[in-house]
């Protein structure tokens, strides 16, 4: 007998069927017994008639491995107004003990760190797996936005050879007795590769070094990135970045129905276009708001990001707003600046209800302003020979973006530590499981 | 006037177009010059007939980015059938000097560690990128036919606690003053990731720290993985990657029809079902054909896959063979052993044109399956603390395997160096660029 997924039991009204899958729940009860059985995509409720049946599960611990053979039935008072009634069950895989925390809740009752030290168990709950459904769905559309644009995917060194960007914050390894380093980001690579194929994307894990203990930070995540040559400024790449999230967004919608309502989640509006405001502007209004007098400011502290956040949604109705033209001095030396105006750059930062979501824009083209800038800001030239000879030989404007994956589902699903965003977190005290 | 790809020229003959690109060639003759354009996609010939406009371009190196404007008109000697009559030439970002290596021969005239050296040009020229072309198909089709049979992509860890898979092999890592290590495969987390969506694959960096100098070695590659439950045994994981593999094939075709002209590549014909042959009756044929007594050997030498390879080729007119039954001892300890024969595992190797290609097959499930294993193989449970508690906690019989992307491209073009296969290679010498 074909096996069929939980979900599909609805479509099988009156036949004879075979689910499998874990053992999520029994309850018994004085003439019958339910037994709640949990498959790759979602729960079926199993009634077991038999009192030998049932009474063969008492002693099996939940989360062991079950295949039930029975009759699909309607039955209004069933989740999902159908059940199945059991013929016979057959026991796979024996779990070997209980689980430290009821699987069956809405909701695991435990502390996020008892969680996460129980992660391949955690991750099974229908809550918790469900948000890395969305990450799927996230990868999917972002790829498929891509793809649609002539966009070709890369896959681009994680060990290099020299510390590029941000000497502090990079792990160190022992490559064959030299000395070796976790790639930071796919920056560098994605912008060469502007010169091969113009436009890029990369899905894969970036390595921070950074020794903060803070619900934000992990040191390991998945970077989203893209880079389009041929562009005529930032507005260009921020065009791409806007179909990207619609398409995320949408891909959610038609991948992930049964997760967005268990985690009742409404995916936010992203307008066309999306409302933006430039750095100098933003200083002025928030100036204005707060009183006090921001012009000539750096950058915009967290509790700007959420006055402007708020000044979107009340000006626009949106919970998207691009931020334009942060100060060139204060972004990575790769930053191309306003050409009107130099001391504005072509930068831009998303944000997203507040705080900041994905940042990009344009970047330098020409070999002598790599040259210069690497100088004015003290890095040395030799770290970036392979880097610079695309530079050397041609490059056309370009520019790009990263989307955070985990940071993106934290904020979306508006989880309070980005741990829970994340398959099996690495952090300052955590390398398990 | 919006951009047009030079792949497009032919569909808009008497139009006045705009193509962006780089200075692939310029042939200056007596009375008229040839301007070859490169973009993303493919090349186009350019006609300056004004001798004016062509002295502009003598004093500018090869790969300086241009925009020509003029009027697309069909040519039948014109590569394509098409050429642009250049009405104004822009150079948008000139080249500081003239590549290493002629970039417009159809093959860069230099040797493989010159290439490698100044992979940001290399890689620009046609038949280099062609590869990487296939690489993206190769990885669009690999999780489109997953996405199709209802497996969930999932991103995990590269940075682990434990080296446990061969702990000889692994590059070792200063994470916060602890000593960690990079993931050698993702495979102890995809079959925890069974226990959450039973299906399920990843394509990301796998890191070998083999100190070995060969043409098919290098130290990070990319990995595509795929683990599946509720198996019967492992011919459901074979019958699983014979269909990713057809849709690798045919996502090839349907993207990549120049790259595959260009490469001069027929794809193999994947036959339905593939042919398989077990180890041990593999070691009968082997004996007869070699006349060497090879039954009891604990595997297959290259000499005797190739063997394999050339009698699927004459018996089943197959590219691919399929290998079952390796002795379990001789496979990693996660290696489900035959039920009827636990001598003979339930793991296989796919042949192509003689040379493994792709290795997988079912697992252990039972959590006291593994701690035997352990015991047996002297390896310490410890290690294992967060991949036993899935199995503590039930799982249901489950296999998968992985493909070497690069292996994979190289085998397929017959490329003699994998390193030609991979876009920025490390290995025990290489970590640039």
């Amino acid at each position: 007998m074909e096996r069929i997924w939980t979900t599909d039991l609805a479509a099988h009204v009156g036949e004879q069927v075979l689910l499998q899958g874990w053992l999520h729940r029994l309850r018994r009860l004085r003439h019958v017994s339910f037994l709640v059985l949990r498959d790759g995509r979602g729960t079926a409720q199993v009634v077991l008639d038999d009192p030998a049946t049932a009474a063969g599960l008492d002693a099996l611990p939940a989360e062991s491995v079950l295949a039930v053979m029975g009759e699909a039935v309607a039955e209004p008072q069933a989740p999902g107004g159908v059940e199945l009634r059991a013929a016979r069950i057959e026991v796979l895989s024996r779990a070997a003990e209980a689980p430290p925390f009821d699987m069956f809740r809405p909701a695991i009752r435990a502390q996020l760190p008892t969680m996460l030290d129980h992660a391949p168990l955690a991750l099974r709950h229908p809550r918790q797996r469900a948000i890395f459904r969305l990450a799927a769905a996230t990868m999917e559309g972002f790829r498929a936005a891509l793809t649609e644009r002539g966009f070709t995917e890369i896959q681009t060194p994680k060990i290099v050879g020299a510390a590029t960007e941000g000497g502090a914050n990079v792990f160190r390894l022992d490559y064959f007795g030299r000395p070796a380093y976790l790639s930071q980001s796919p920056q560098l690579y994605k912008q060469i590769m502007v010169g091969v194929f113009e436009r890029v994307f990369e899905v894969g894990p970036v390595f921070r070094a950074e020794p903060h203990d803070t619900p934000r930070h992990i040191n390991s995540f998945t970077s989203l990135d893209v880079e389009q040559g041929f562009i005529t400024d930032h507005h260009d790449v921020m065009a791409t970045l806007s179909a990207v999230l619609r398409q995320i967004l949408a891909t959610m919608a038609a991948r992930c129905g049964p997760e967005l309502a268990l985690l009742r989640l409404d995916l936010p509006e992203i307008p066309s276009p999306i409302p933006a405001i430039h750095f100098s502007a933003a200083l002025e209004l928030l100036s204005e708001r707060t009183g006090e007098d921001l012009r000539g400011a750096p950058d915009l502290a967290p509790a700007h990001e959420r006055l402007l956040g708020a000044w979107a949604r009340e000006r626009y109705g949106s919970d998207f707003l691009f931020v334009t033209g942060y100060p060139t001095e204060q972004r990575a030396f790769y930053t191309a600046p306003d050409p009107a105006r130099p001391f504005y750059s072509n930068a831009f930062d998303l944000i997203f209800r507040g705080v900041e979501l994905v940042s990009g824009g344009q970047r330098l083209h020409r070999y002598e302003d790599y040259l210069a800038t690497l100088e004015r800001r003290g890095m040395p030239v030799a770290s970036f020979a392979g880097y610079l000879e695309a530079f050397r030989h041609g490059m056309p404007p370009h520019g790009g973006f990263a989307i955070g994956l985990e940071r993106l589902l934290m904020r979306l699903l508006e989880l309070p530590n980005i741990r829970e965003a994340t398959l099996f977190p690495r952090d300052l005290h955590r390398l398990t499981p």
